[in-house]
């Protein structure tokens, strides 16, 4: 029987994107999201508003479709679980989730299957931050193990004296920490890879992340990585692909060392900000891929069409209703970006409002014209 | 102050795929039709159900938007003057749909500026038809001036004891007629163009259209016709584009005739399926240009990216509810086709229920794929 009914946990960008991709090929959506006017809210097929905690609703949402999704990880695996023992099916599964989640659990479980990462140790209290008994040397980076985005649950610890108050601002160990070493990279890069539901993995191009304030700003396609480079980076995507196996997309954010290797530095079970550039960039977007998988259609071709930059348009202002963007003529002038905005209506200072993308002959050609058009576009 | 919110009349493909686009640039849009299933409800923000022809729900429309556009060419030319009488902007104008409209009327303005159509006389009466009185020799083309599409509304008549049956078939007068010569073709091609609101025109490149049983069938570009050739049918749809002047989406169908003429069969003042190749083939997809214009945003680069087929999927069968698509998968596999479906509850012999669309280095291989894969698709 073929599925025609999807569900997504959460209406926000990457919901909307999900569902645009999903209408194209006749699906009927439903979402659950507390917020009304959530980005996904108006093309959804019908929207259960209720929070992310709510057994009940995730139940309802269950009795609507025939399979069910999540557009970002702070899910109770729990409720998750239940959903699966009464026969829902929900990719990724419950399982996955669990081992990805929990940023400890993860590097843990990555390591444990021979994924390279940054040497990593839990932080049970302030006592094992004691830097007599750190088995690795400062910088450090403290990390909540869960609910972390955008930089936010990191603090690097440069020196003894950071430890304290890396401690306080992370909650003084009210959320379960971990210890990292710090990587002093050449590059963070990406890849976006998805899994079906016979374990088969595809790959998406490399893409290169550049990130201000610990906010995405550009990625950039193919990443400028030397082919011996990019062939090990590849492997090591493959190879988290293929230990995750539970369908749907995967980001696998890596860094690529100044000694030239790569470690991994942390994977997300959904489609990502870094896969944006794939909706112009490619032949079949991270969005329409994982629908793709999660309805168990085959995959679609993943390469790369042209040269492709994306760059985030992110709040510089606090505006709490009826924000307005101006500049959208100035930035489109030229025919050249393509302006994706995601109808929020309020902004904040970090927030991702929209992104802009451009697919040129060359890097620096894209580069240049999403610069441009991004430096056109204003909250108001 | 910048548009926000568009109101678009009829929610059929058309609509929906307006809507796709329309929503990634962040725009509210509000639907009328009298379809409360129609393939553009779920993802519009607002549907108003209401027919065609009421005045009412028009102004109610208005009421709700920026600006108001429409999928389909046979609304009620005056309701849309009464609304641009009442200050609210709708594109493409009324005074351009009137000249549309009405194919006889269409066909004397567009000769009167010089541009090259096929002999033509208006039919008042059955005596107009007496074959001594034709100012043309059969075959000849008896049309409905208003109301046609796919064949419908088109009779040939290949000799004189067609004319009663034609005459019949027609609505014996009861809707105005018109008479064309019949063009022995070499091929059937489109242009699509769209004006700005300053009288520019951006024209996408050539279609070859390919019909069956007066449906389109396949839309193949570049078309497969001389530079000279494709040169002088640019320059007439460019002539077209400017004569029509209003603002919007526009299809400018055309034969190329044995001899190595070019004239226009007739415009559409609105994205047309035989440019749905724009979605994956062009930069810039004909709803998004035909949004971007009507919200007064600069056009969107039109150039082909790659070798382009579309094939559309066609009722083949008549099922009157809950109908469902199989051989998804199959179609699918090989991951080289993009399958648009359009949500439709019924199907019947000859409705446009989804279509197939290639990229690829070659014509031959995209004409391969789309076609290997639409022998899958079935509805049951």
């Amino acid at each position: 029987m073929r599925m025609t009914r999807i569900g997504i946990i959460g209406g926000g960008q990457l919901g909307k994107m999900m569902i645009l991709d999903a209408k194209r090929l006749g699906y009927y959506v439903v979402i659950l999201d507390p917020n009304n006017h959530c980005p996904a809210h108006s093309i959804a097929d019908e929207h259960i508003v209720a929070e992310f905690d709510n057994i009940n609703a995730f139940f309802e949402l269950a009795s609507k479709v025939d399979v069910i999704t999540y557009e970002f990880e702070h899910i109770n695996v729990d409720a998750l679980k239940s959903l699966e023992e009464k026969g829902h099916s929900v990719y990724p599964t419950s399982n996955t989730l669990s081992l990805i989640q929990n940023k400890y659990i993860q590097k843990k479980w990555l390591k444990e299957a021979g994924i390279p990462v940054p040497n990593f140790i839990a932080i049970n209290s302030i006592n094992d931050l004691e830097p007599e008994k750190l088995p690795f040397s400062f910088p450090v980076v403290l990390k909540t193990c869960t609910g972390g985005y955008d930089g936010k649950g990191n603090y690097v610890i440069k020196s003894p004296e950071d430890i304290e108050n890396a401690y306080k601002t992370l909650g003084e160990g009210k959320v379960p920490l971990m210890l990292e070493e710090f990587i002093p990279f050449e590059m963070e890069i990406s890849v976006l890879a998805c899994n079906d539901q016979n374990r088969k993995s595809i790959l998406f191009p490399i893409a290169e992340n550049i990130h201000v304030n610990s906010i995405l700003d550009e990625t950039i396609v193919p990443a400028r990585i030397k082919e011996s480079m990019a062939a090990k980076a590849l492997k090591v995507a493959d190879d988290v692909a293929h230990q995750v196996s539970s369908c749907g997309m995967l980001c696998i954010e890596m860094f690529i060392t100044k000694d030239g290797n790569v470690v991994v530095n942390e994977i997300a079970p959904r489609p990502h900000n870094s896969g944006h550039y794939t909706i112009e960039g490619c032949y079949t977007s991270q969005f329409e891929q994982h629908i793709r998988a999660i309805v168990g259609l085959p995959f679609g071709n993943t390469e790369l069409i042209k040269p492709t930059v994306m760059k985030n348009i992110i709040g510089q202002i606090n505006i709490d209703k009826d924000v307005e963007v101006e500049g959208l003529y100035e930035a489109l002038t030229g025919g050249q970006v393509k302006i994706h905005l995601y109808e929020k209506t309020s902004v904040s200072i970090g927030r991702k409002m929209g992104h802009i993308t451009a697919c040129d002959t060359t890097i620096e050609g894209a580069l240049e014209k999403v610069r441009n058009a991004h430096a056109k576009i204003k909250f108001v």
